[in-house]
């Protein structure tokens, strides 16, 4: 089954990829590797999610927006790679939560990004991960995630 | 002599690699490259160390923090390429270290890890270092490492 | 246009690259790709731009010891590659802010960066970027840069 068919089965449609908020690249290849500048929490352009989990924002509403961020990130590979043919497997994901003190269940959170790398891309999606619950991110962000994805040659 | 000598020699073992807590693998290879999801301060999957450097912790505790998440990077790069014949060297460590406000020593804590790496690894334990002091770790672990490998081909 | 002559023209002097501060080096190749320790907002090794946006520092300031962390990142592929031919692009830049509570306008402050980046490196310095807000970085740093980039093979 396509990339494309698996989003449509699970009720999901790839937003348009978030442009960047300063002088880079959204997304720059090198070699085998498709580097990805970091991804925030917000929906299609629209509804953001802002805040740190133990405060402003709930476990689930943390789930709800590591998953934003990952359909984000899913956009902007499909936006580089013209679809999603060329990609070969993600690698690795930071996932940087933003966190009140004495709140730290990072994973719980971060697995709503995992959870729809698995889903959407099966074998492809699986990624190693790694956790960080800052004080804060840009622009308020509830959730960040950095992305260095693995591909294949050119044809 | 091999790397499991020079383990042997300086009195470590290898710890069982750790299991990752969420839907994520421990390690990924990507062509050339073997990324390690992030490791923590705790010693053979037992003693913990958590808490901040400059208010919990002493600087001599946080040493022996990084040289534990250093072993643990040991031992996934072990299980991931079954020993460490494949492995070519060390990239790259980012060594994150929970910090009370005012506590700016991360260097001192984190050769650690460097130490153990080029006591252990020898020349292919030289590595780039990227130091970060954030209020906080998940779990509330003390040291958290991501490490990038380079690796030679599959025989 | 030599990358060397760019410089000149806008009266920028490559400072020495800064040493690494503990057990590990300031630049690692792995393959197609040199991995750069990370590298701190300090002028030729003499004036530190430290304290927090949003509190200590003005983002005009900010701005200007993002550029000077640039310019510590050129130094350090200038003295790995022993030159930029050997510089195919960036690719990665992650930019570590420390950050006041309440305060994050990390993009225009790390502009600073990104635009001395494409100044100086054109099509060969865009990149993708990373933005971190965290309290603190280690010794009191403003601005912390790591950067990865993508080399061509040895001649």
């Amino acid at each position: 089954m396509s990339i494309e068919s698996r989003l449509a089965e699970l009720g999901l449609e790839l937003p348009p990829a978030p442009k960047p908020v300063g002088n880079y690249s959204a997304a720059v290849c090198a070699g085998d590797l498709l580097f990805i500048s970091g991804q925030f929490s917000v929906v299609n352009c629209g509804l953001r999610y802002t805040g740190r989990l133990g405060a402003e924002l709930s476990e689930t509403e943390g789930y709800a927006a590591a998953r934003a961020a990952a359909l984000n990130v899913l956009a902007q590979i499909h936006a580089a790679l013209r679809g999603f043919e060329r990609l070969d497997k993600l690698a690795r994901v930071e996932g940087h939560v933003a966190s009140a003190p004495g709140w730290n269940n990072a994973p719980r959170v971060l697995d709503g990004a995992s959870d729809l790398f698995v889903a959407v891309l099966g074998e492809r999606g699986w990624h190693t991960r790694t956790a960080f619950t800052p004080a804060s991110l840009p622009l308020n962000f509830a959730v960040e995630l950095a992305v260095t994805a693995h591909i294949k040659p050119q044809p």
